[in-house]
């Protein structure tokens, strides 16, 4: 759920801070020397009293992996090669096949279970009152389900990395899914897949594709429309600008103002070691473009996330908008820096030297289909331009692996373009779940398409808030958001089982069908 | 739309008459050597004056080529590798994109557009009426679409042939579509997919797969529950059965009883010389399954082929029911023959000495995914015994390519189990047509499933034959079975005309989508 800040100077920094800032979320800032995403981990840690007991509890999880075919679109004697994918059952809620009760999967993104599984509170909050089995499906080439040897192998090169894709995935989920439910006798249980962000749109197309295997998705904050032209470039900054100056306009224009005055700085003789003492960088900086990368990158990441009772992005517009009258700019930068990073003996700003392995799969991820064309003009932002180009894009990703991205395959694969009118009469039960504050929510369904394709959004929520443990803190716009969600989701089921349950009954006249 | 009779004896004898005997129908049976299947050219043949003046002409089709990504799931570099697939357009009778007119696509399938081209009328005649611009494409791996250098190159072994499936194929058409409508500027104009027998699978999953590329399906004949469990193995030779047995309860008799008779003569010294002259083989029979295998392949075919005004199946009845009394059973079945195949110097039973390119290419199709479990008990046909027996099956695939079958992926990717449960809340505007004297009816889909997933079917009609060219000799329900297909287009096109009106004059409040 955790789909990465995006990359925005593709062609110059690589993927700036990409999913590896939120797998870093679940570890001490001191191991992982990345900046800690405190907002995650505080809200995960206040008062855990008033956690709900169904949170998930690693004793309630039983692991198992399936043997996964290497390619399902292809039979070439390489695609027979199969893999160990790793997944996780919570049976506690269940009510078993007798009930036909349902079973909620979430569909695995671009991490290892491991670092999600214990944030993602949504389906065992909930799976009591459904009385719901609970499954987790690992992603292929993440955590613990790399096709090849190791993960050092099956990131080689394209050879290797070719296989690693959306529909390859769903495929997985597909014959996952249908494995379980046979096992356990359980083919009429209904299923809910359910992910968020690069999951979340694994959940929308899950059902699109597979309608056969899930009855119904959530997909939380899934920007299933940014690609192509759908949605505008400059959607996700927009919206980072917008919350910002939401939370003050006088931060908003300090902000937007920094970056010549960076320039102007690095442009004097000895500048950049100006700069590089005044944001107490742990190495000298080599370009005023690093700096202004990593602000960027906590400017960003701060609205993608922003939550009460943090409230992270308020709490950096206080300190810049409240520093002694007459501080300078950068000053007062910095001591956003500061509120947000904490108080460090330095900053670094270089964190890719230190990259995950999620890092790595979504860099091959985004380099071949999910090109999102996330880009900035000269003034539409509080940010320097910084357009999307798809020439230099598929220039680095061609030198970075020897074959280019394929553009235009999401949209020709799964659609995008006029998506309530392809939809309005075709498909049903997604709910498309967004905060409008997450940056990624500017590529996301924010209208209902259907009566049974919904969007269910908040105005103040971030990214996937929707999918994290419930608790006592939470805003009531939060717990009205997952109220209605659940409600919808139950609205599925007990449609399923009358139609179910009329299809039993059925005796039409011939010819017929079972 | 000529999908083969499918393989009894599949371990045994390998696909008796597939493809190739439906595109013999197009080839003189001199030059053939093959039966040919009167029932198609002459149907084609009588009283050219009556076709409508809308009957495809080669003179109308401007025919392109578009470069086509081999594997469009994968990216390894060799996936990249590009081919010229064939298409062919019909621009007499398009309104243009001004009207907004409908465009027509004929999905190819398992043979070459040359052979299929000339016999699809149901474009071209109702394509006036709809100022329908048309346009057929041709399947991966047939006629000229072939994705290496040759032909012998492209089925070479499974390395060359493992990217030919549907999925591929699907994608291909997607892209073919998409790249079209994006030249002639007419992303607005709708799309109705057809295509019969295997086609028509391709195109009721077409409209599955891709609803964003096509507003609706006509699916001609498609089977496409005749898979895994989903049909009873006898479903097909059942139909054969019914199909003789309406035409006579004594010719039906006799032909039962000729397996036994045949064993008889068989068993005794110099018995296979006695069936050899008996039934004028070309070449002297080596085994009884031989010739068993030669009339087993006329019944299905004639069942699966059977049609007005030469209603083959009451030809073959007649002459062996019309026998002089006294009249053996062997040479009553051998006047059945003749009725079919014509006065010939001799009959050649081992018409697989000359396959065609159709037939290697549907044999890699049967031995890959689409696994057919087409058998029969001991006593539920007219024919002998002969289960369908999944393991032979897969060892004579592996044996053949290296590579096992995957039996269950098409339900896997497709669904097919409990159709109506799944999809009668999920997808829209697809019409099953069948004939219920074909034997492929027994997998197709013959109750509607929606308001607009409905099933349209004579019980009298055979193998696709709503697809062909209107005829004066056509018996009224045929007239009245492609009345109904095309009233039910025009109403999805005119709904969609009213979508796309109120989607252009849509001006929703904020957030909204476009």
């Amino acid at each position: 759920m955790i789909m990465a800040v995006h990359s925005k100077k593709f062609s110059v920094h690589w993927f700036p801070p990409l999913l590896l800032l939120f797998v870093m979320a679940f570890l001490p800032a001191t191991q992982s020397k990345m900046p800690n995403l405190d907002v995650f981990r505080k809200s995960r840690m206040v008062n855990p009293s008033a956690a709900k007991p169904s949170s998930t509890s690693k004793d309630d999880l039983q692991t198992f992996f399936y043997t996964q075919t290497l390619d399902h679109f292809n039979y070439r004697p390489e695609s027979y090669t199969t893999f160990q994918q790793r997944y996780m059952i919570n049976f506690k809620y269940w009510g078993g096949v007798n009930s036909i009760a349902p079973i909620f999967v979430f569909l695995g993104e671009e991490s290892s279970l491991d670092d999600d599984i214990e944030s993602i509170g949504f389906l065992t909050d909930h799976a009591p009152r459904f009385n719901a089995l609970i499954v987790y499906i690992e992603h292929r080439y993440y955590g613990k389900s790399v096709p090849f040897e190791s993960w050092e192998k099956s990131f080689q090169n394209t050879e290797t990395l070719g296989y690693f894709n959306s529909a390859q995935a769903l495929a997985d989920y597909a014959e996952v899914i249908i494995d379980l439910k046979k096992n356990l006798s359980a083919e009429f249980c209904p299923v809910i897949v359910m992910g968020g962000s690069y999951g979340g749109m694994l959940a929308s197309w899950f059902r699109l594709k597979y309608p056969h295997v899930a009855l119904g998705a959530l997909a939380s904050s899934a920007p299933i429309l940014y690609f192509d032209d759908i949605t505008p470039h400059n959607g996700y900054y927009s919206i980072v600008t917008k919350d910002y100056r939401e939370a003050s306009e006088s931060c908003h224009d300090t902000i937007r103002e920094s970056w010549s005055e960076i320039d102007k700085v690095a442009s004097q003789a000895d500048g950049l070691s100006v700069l590089s003492q005044k944001f107490k960088t742990c190495s000298p900086l080599n370009t005023s473009f690093e700096l202004k990368d990593y602000l960027d990158s906590i400017y960003a990441e701060t609205a993608q996330f922003n939550r009460p009772p943090e409230n992270i992005v308020n709490k950096i517009c206080d300190v810049i908008d409240g520093a002694p009258k007459g501080t300078d700019i950068l000053s007062r930068v910095f001591a956003g820096v500061v509120a947000y990073m904490g108080n460090r003996s330095c900053y670094d700003t270089n964190y890719y030297n230190y990259p995950t392995q999620g890092y790595f799969g979504w860099r091959w991820q985004t380099c071949s289909e999910l090109v999102m064309p996330i880009g900035r003009g000269s003034n539409d932002t509080m940010f320097p331009s910084s357009p999307f180009d798809l020439k230099n894009y598929t220039k680095s990703c061609q030198d970075l692996y020897g074959v280019p991205p394929r553009p235009h395959w999401i949209t020709t694969q799964f659609g995008g373009h006029d998506i309530r009118l392809v939809l309005q009469k075709f498909a049903s039960n997604i709910i498309f779940s967004n905060g409008l504050k997450d940056p990624y929510s500017s590529g996301g369904v924010l209208a209902n398409i259907s009566d049974s394709i919904v969007a269910i959004y908040t105005n103040e929520g971030s990214h996937c808030m929707d999918l994290y443990q419930a608790s006592a803190h939470d805003p009531k716009w939060l717990v009205m958001q997952r109220q209605l969600e659940i409600e919808t989701i139950k609205g599925w089921i007990e449609k399923y089982y009358v139609e179910l349950a009329a299809a039993n009954q059925d005796n039409p006249a011939e010819p017929s069908q079972n």
